[in-house]
């Protein structure tokens, strides 16, 4: 059985990537969640994580410590992580490797906080660019391949690397084009993302970090959690 | 025949990984050099990447925009890109991700400059830390499978993404252990990684973006470049 160690789900998105592949996909595995540290959790993560940092999939000897690496693991015995198709498995890794090394407006000034609602103060024109180009992405991969799916009819690897995005993209209510806030709303739909979502809501820490990062990007129009 | 876009050898450490990757593996492909432009190349490349940067590999119909994604999908067609024990493998991947995600002190700092040596003005916090993994990493890896190379005993895609790492090393003068000395040293002499620094070396362009970068990062002690 696979150990996947993660961290708060409200405030984790690498966390959510394997996580939601894996439920998505009927993979088998054992939650481990492990909470953040008030001022950092390296240490904490170290006890499990050789690079101090979730996810982690621990697969009896074997230590797979990247989101990336983790669907690439899991892609050899279980190929439906990527699209059959040679030509959308080759967009999806160059779509989910564009996220796992860019966007890191997107990333800083719209931190994950699936129980929270931001009116953003402003939207400075580094976190336009990504939301732009994120969303000419999507509509490329969903017009090319025919959809419903980034990289065809299936959920893919791809679709859980920007899992994260479609939360944020909903609380941050980032300015998408149509196709793109279908997606969205599509992605939030699918019931491991609405078992994530419930789970994050009723957690009962506040890490004070992730809370100051969230309160410095706007105004919070509410606050879902219990 | 594979084209593989790069922008300058002097400054692309991104462009270095996936070209290193193929000469060493002796994968035949066209190089096509774009130099970077003043204030920003991203609507340059635009005209051959998808997201506006390099590296970018053209495969007939297919384009394949990052250079993690690029050694996924020569690994597809040549095996040898990844190693072929499965524990190195699934080791291999997480450390090449690693890198592709991380070290933002290291890449943000120490920009890549191969024809020029600088004595760093201080080492802050982050970059110590980030060093201090990489070299943790890297003598894993060598212990671990036996070495020569970080994976065992063939170069693959992860020496191909530590590449930039050792000329950033070399350059900077960056503390490390003995090993990790030594395991620059070799990746340094390796007949594809003299044949782009001396490639660079020759480069008669200067983008004044990534030369002041450098001048940031502390006192410049040599410049090889002609």
């Amino acid at each position: 059985m696979y150990e996947l160690f993660i961290a708060n789900k409200n405030y984790s998105s690498w966390s959510l990537r394997p996580w939601v592949l894996m439920r998505q996909l009927e993979i088998s595995f054992e939650e481990q969640l492990v909470t953040f540290e008030e001022g950092g959790s390296w240490e904490k993560f170290r006890s499990f994580s050789p690079n101090g940092q979730v996810p982690c999939l621990i697969d009896g000897d074997t230590t797979v410590w990247d989101s990336l690496a983790i669907a690439e693991y899991l892609a050899e015995r279980f190929p439906q992580v990527w699209p059959e198709n040679r030509e959308a498995r080759a967009w999806a890794r160059c779509a989910a490797a564009e996220m796992h090394s860019g966007f890191s407006a997107l990333r800083n000034i719209c931190t994950m906080n699936c129980g929270v609602k931001v009116e953003l103060a402003k939207i400075p024109r580094n976190l336009q660019r990504e939301i732009d180009r994120i969303d000419e992405l999507w509509c490329l991969g969903l017009q090319r391949f025919g959809g419903p799916f980034l990289a065809g009819g299936e959920f893919t690897a791809v679709d859980a690397f920007f899992a994260p995005v479609a939360i944020r993209a909903k609380n941050y209510g980032l300015p998408l084009s149509e196709s793109a806030r279908a997606y969205v709303e599509q992605l939030l739909e699918l019931s491991p993302m609405q078992e994530w979502i419930a789970d994050a809501l009723r957690e009962p820490w506040r890490e004070p970090g992730h809370e100051e990062e969230l309160k410095s990007a706007g105004a919070i129009v509410e606050d879902l959690r219990q």
